[in-house]
């Protein structure tokens, strides 16, 4: 690790050069080990590699954040390009890698845990892999498998995890001391949010002990909710497997008298499947999310839109997803007063919530004969295999996480930056959150391909733009639109500052 | 139209900037008609896009075609960001839009057409929209249609084209005279290679005629051969459906003794579809795409890798670009003399070419029995419609030629660059075509997964390397690498220039 | 309609032959209008027809109900077979149709619509045919839509009913009233058992007014449960795609620790759908149907079994049909005494009922992590369009349908016997209910592949025995084995005498 | 084995009866091994089948082959009918079982190999399996593979065989030899037409050599032409399926000018696929099957047929079943008097000639632009997993075969008749050929949907009539109608006694 530049804190590696080009680094096993010994990349007496052997990833490759530029612009923040490099830090025999699958399920999962030992084996040939079972607290609950690429073959034409998975059991000290007790020195994380903040703590306490051990994290969401990346494996996968909810919705509301479907989606705080999977449908007639609150009652209201829709079509579909509406439901939660358990699991799904709000809406107050059908396909669509194109992404998020770790790199994750593969810091994936943002044009054309209501005021357009433009990251038009395929990632960071 | 920068001939304008900054420019409306009205963006009166109607794109964002960039390194090519302008230069109600289907099918083309129809309709409220049918002959030779947001309601959910498609038929003077007399003022031509130089040569003669009419390009290629682009639409579709014709053939294999499951894939000239289908599916042990030259016989051959495999697992999947191995299918035809018409048409078919030459080498030199299956699901593929994510890439393509063309820019085709909409100069997207690059990392983590040779010998791979090497982009270290999702396109312009 | 035999009743036509020979015979126009003219069937003058023009179904043929037979038993209930017939009592130019249906979705609906409009204009030329929009009710309180082969050539290919469906609205006076006044008489009733009540009530207030018009029944339930034919239309679809929402479960259950998965399918009365989704798919650990009564708590109870299964394997997958343990549900009520609206849906969902019971029990009482994931995919189920098999199956219904019409037959519902179309009298459809008998070889094949406690008591099983061999029909040992494909109905009328 | 009846030579058992009643029944372990001892069935002591015990199949139960009766004609050709019996000729411990399967594939191979394995061990405690590898030549060149319900357990989600197959090698000597030395005494043959005339002999020299071995056949043809059965297993998966191609070929033709869609089906003797799968998608406008012959040229010939079409709606799909035409195929390479290997492969596929034909003659002799696309999916068919109703299907014949063998039967094949389980002497099924009768209305009902010629002249149509008037069968109306699901077969012994 040659240049290191200004670094802030343990894990802030920031590299600054020319027109205002900063790099947000990630951390070598040389930091904190300096005198580790390197070898040349066996890569390139591999066979299959053998025409490319001299090209490994340019020590200096950088991937900038933001790729709409004006000709005199800041150059602003960079990321360290993933891919193999011409000196590795283990040597293929001494490898002892582990792979743990943590929090829901994803489509995807078990690519990503095949290509990382198939990875592994074909092109560094390291043999011994180990699979944690059942997430975190598989480390010192459980008994680890051994894992070879024949073992893992087939395991990407089924969905799930061949590992399991758990929330929650994470436990630093345990987990360290078990990945130090067996030896571990290669430890592939794969999980979201959450995962990522226990990763960067396996990170720190690793580096605190001085082990040589590389932890490298693999961003995992349905919702597509990371920050940075352009999008999430399993995503495009969830999206396409929703049009069959959508699409049974739609022809259960079209068979009956004012019928409406109503799909509940995945995205607990960002309606970016909700978002996408309605735009790919068209046949949603409102698409609820997050990040645009709205309102049931008066004008400009949900049921207004309703019975709008019902009067000119007889039938209408909404999609809501998962974490919309949750100050509504609360507030109705209150109102009742239900404290009992099963009360509250009924009500705090937005779905059972919004379907009992509509009913008895159009059935008490305007006396209408409605038929509302309820679709909640939550876990047909995270428990599907993926579709090629996510299959091949996790193949080489995979091989982006192996060629890190074998180069010494430690304490990132791999993440797609505008098509290319980077090597992030944790903190940047975990410190804000993806979202849909509200003042772009791509929910825009969602508003006008839906023709709903926006549920904003013209006060709260005002406000919205305001913290918009006040953001400093104004400065770049970047930040607003541009999604290619279901993915560009809208940056809250500078949106919501408060929130930081 | 402020910077018009150094014009190179007719179409090319070329803006430099500071640390080698360069845009090249698409044509406007106002470079031969220069007093041409223009008009506030009806866009901001638009309900649905309220809450964004300041954020139009800026005049000077521009994306850079590589991203992958060091401290001080150059800046390089940048394309005009696609988008809404602040200024229009059609009035809504003067619009008179046509669109036209092109070529082969291929998976999406009705998303695009419905896109553009109500795009233009509900952002622009323009509601002149004819359908030319069968291809660039409808120009002249067929009845147009009129297309409305309700005919086009549903037509995403159906493969091919409604309007039909044609290959041939571009009479530029005829199409231009269609285009005068029938008052069409925006023309949006959905096709491939081909057809999008026969849209340059529409550009062009409108330009000489002086007329105010905008001629977009939407490029389709099933192939993904367009170069500058990320990825062409329907292709993530194709990989897709691919997979069933993969499965069955490993299927058909397994069950057979010594059985070889042979699948043709789409790809004349670039084998992606083959790549990218053999990557997400894993049963394949044999790719063979057109550029990269393989022989039967010998040692390093096909036949060698066959029997191996055959020994191995008894049993093995080929898949086969329908534009691999052409050179060999014209020897052997010379070979054998034969004249033949429906005997040409046979062996001109790599598919059924190869089929036979395995059958025969291993029946009659190596007396083996072989059961081989040959899977042409060429038709099959092309004919399904879209996936969820090919289905928002489609709109947002449609979305970003609208914007275009109300913008006045013209002669231009729309395309995703580094994950963001762009404006390209037709001559960018047909002066070249994207292919797999065989010296890449992508081929060699293909060549790894399958463990096929990869048919090179030692002086071809020095062969391959100089070229790249003295290549002259090779200043930026970006050619090689750093595929997303399918489609980061490998543009083989600068990497073989003997070729083109 | 030369024999008649003892009629019981206004229709009740009971034929008997020698060796114990009965025909249950069909209502006919000329029962009770004599001297209604009849013409020859002009389908002998239909080309597609031409080389089969006198092979219309000979008056005397019959089905018989049961189909195993000894040497010297006697011969048992016949059903008149469906068919084209010599003589029909319709001009075509007279023939003025409608088509209703009814009820709740079942895959297929479209595709009856459809061959009834297009059978009867290819075969019959009858171009007069009305839609009735929304149900029953739409006969008196909605317009009606003419349809044409070209208005339905499409809809097979959709999900629902293109023409609406509603439950209830049977206003037998208004009904009819309206099929004088609109001059129609040839009335097409597709729905299920209540329906089918309905259509009978219909016949015979139409027979009390003398008109000549035929009522014709298409038995439609999704879940199976109609009695005498073999199968309904839709069945085979339903699970088929009941397999997505049981691979879904025991993904999510495989990879969670102590995962269960849970999966509610339709089936009110009648475990069909269960039952034979359960024995496609295998990988269910426990399957709950409404015939076979269960427990929870102790020796040979569902948690006992729950337990043994996440002790062996690690997880498991239930599905449970939606009216399976209603008498649990109904007193767990009671004991809490919960009356509260949104508290008694939820527990009066079997689904949310049972994942409720077992998480609690597993959680408080056995102190076990268990994660549950219900699924309830039901719309998703009967929206879908009808697979290639329920297709053609739907053809030849409408076809029969239309046959007996055109006949005179009327007062009778089309169906299924022993791979027979049939006639059979409303009464024999609409008096019991087709049931899964758990003391047949399937149910005992089903708790043979899952090994899931058969929830009897040696007493239970003495009492299912003696049932059903004091059942007057066990001369014949037809009744409790022998289903083909998904559908040899179990007629439970000896069963539970007790019940009728 | 109580009643023997008549029986005539070694394998034909006819048992007479009053009012006409046949059994063809099936040979016995006991009619050459009369002292063989029996024991109680082991089922009754199997808990899931507690509450059935009692009821084995009854001894004198069967099946008519005929349910189309009339009040007082004869009872005509019976079954036994297939199920457990109270005794049987095996202890548990002493079975050793095999399985083979031969031929080409079909959807459903691998679940009735999987159910054979659970049935025998879960049902009768029976655990030394064999799998013969490889098809008939597996007895004696290959290793046996051990089968366990582990083994086995999720083979029936893949398609093929795990087995594999081939064609031929039978070698009755030596399988028998290999049966008689591995001590295997439960033989389960897989296959089709020739593979049961393989069991066939298989069983007459066990039966020479007085082995106690039961041999069993379970019918396999995915063409569904196996005579006397209801439908065979793969069937419906097959024409599910083929609707995918019809699609694509339907996209294909709609998007181009005068375009032609051409799919060929499997069907080498029987156009069953073809037929069925023509009257599911509604979108074929010419079916062409081996049973109807037809000519291209002249009047009332496929060229005028296409003509009309494309000129009425500018696109048309043709189905053709792969032996259709071999007639006028095998006429024109004679004409041609093309004598090349690979020419005569060209031309004896009727899809690749039938294309040529057309385009020939639209191209030159009418001078039209057509544009054809061809499909041939048969591969991608063969190789699916069988759907549910498929999936259940296999498992009920498995079940039937194990009961037959079980109980000492032998020499018979499995068959579902009339909706219920029998076990058929071999002879039955391998003596004719199930076809479609172009006389019936099933053929009809297909020409009246396709709208095309017959290709008969008058002449044909007297003649196709009288011989099925003159066929003795005729006495009962049964032979020509009455498809259930696609399937019912049509027994075409009677109508075509020339042709056996």
């Amino acid at each position: 690790m040659g240049e290191t530049g200004s670094v802030r804190g343990p894990i802030r590696k920031i590299v600054e050069g020319p027109a205002g080009y900063v790099l947000e680094d990630v951390p070598h096993l040389t930091d904190y080990i300096p005198d580790l010994p390197n070898f040349p990349n066996p890569l390139q007496d591999n066979p299959a590699y053998s025409a490319v052997k001299q090209y490994f990833v340019n020590q200096d490759d950088t991937v900038p954040q933001k790729v709409v530029v004006h000709k005199a612009g800041p150059r602003g923040t960079h990321f360290r390009r993933a891919g193999p490099r011409q000196w590795v830090y283990f040597e293929s025999d001494d490898v002892h890698a582990c792979i743990v699958t943590c929090g829901g399920l994803c489509p995807g999962l078990n690519t990503v845990i095949r290509e990382i030992v198939c990875g592994l084996s074909h092109m560094y040939s390291v043999n011994k892999v180990l699979g944690i079972q059942g997430g975190y607290k598989g480390f010192y609950a459980r008994n680890t498998i051994p894992m070879t690429p024949k073992s893992v073959n087939d395991i990407h034409k089924r969905g799930g995890t061949v590992l399991g998975t758990s929330r929650g059991g994470h436990d630093t000290i345990k987990i360290v001391d078990s990945i130090e007790d067996r030896g571990i020195n290669q430890v592939y994380i794969i999980g979201g949010d959450g995962t990522q903040k226990g990763a960067s703590a396996i990170f720190e306490e690793v580096q605190r002990r001085d082990l040589a051990v590389a932890v490298v994290g693999i961003p995992k969401t349905i919702d597509n909710d990371i920050a940075v990346i352009d999008k999430s494996f399993g995503f495009d996968t969830a999206v396409e497997e929703a049009q069959r909810a959508i699409n049974a919705a739609h022809v259960e509301a079209g068979s009956a008298e004012n019928g409406i479907g109503l799909v509940k989606l995945m995205g607990r705080y960002s309606g970016f499947i909700a978002m996408y999977a309605t735009l790919a449908s068209r046949d949603v007639d409102c698409c609820l999310i997050p990040e645009s609150p709205f309102y049931l009652e008066g004008s400009g209201g949900l049921f207004e839109h309703v019975e709008k829709r019902l009067k000119e079509n007889g039938h209408m579909v909404i999609v809501v997803a998962e974490g919309a509406g949750q100050d509504l439901i609360a507030g109705s939660i209150k109102e009742k007063d239900i404290e009992d358990a099963s009360g509250n699991k009924l009500l705090l799904d937005v779905g059972l919530w919004l379907s009992q709000k509509i009913k008895d809406h159009f059935t008490t107050k305007r006396n209408m004969v409605i038929t509302l059908k309820y679709i909640d396909p939550t876990y047909m669509i995270r428990a599907i295999p993926s579709i090629a194109s996510d299959n091949v992404y996790c193949t080489l998020l995979a091989h982006s996480a192996i060629h890190g770790a074998m180069a010494g790199y430690t304490g990132f994750t791999v993440g797609l930056v505008n098509g290319r593969h980077t090597y992030i810091p944790f903190y940047r994936v975990t410190e804000s959150r993806n979202k849909v943002v509200i003042t772009d044009r791509m929910w825009a054309r969602l508003l006008s391909s839906t023709n709903q209501p926006s549920f904003l005021s013209p006060k709260d357009i005002e406000e919205a733009k305001k913290i918009t433009n006040n953001s400093p990251s104004n400065i770049n038009e970047d930040k607003y639109e541009d999604f290619h395929s279901p993915g560009r990632a809208n940056d809250t960071t500078h949106l919501y500052p408060a929130l930081l």
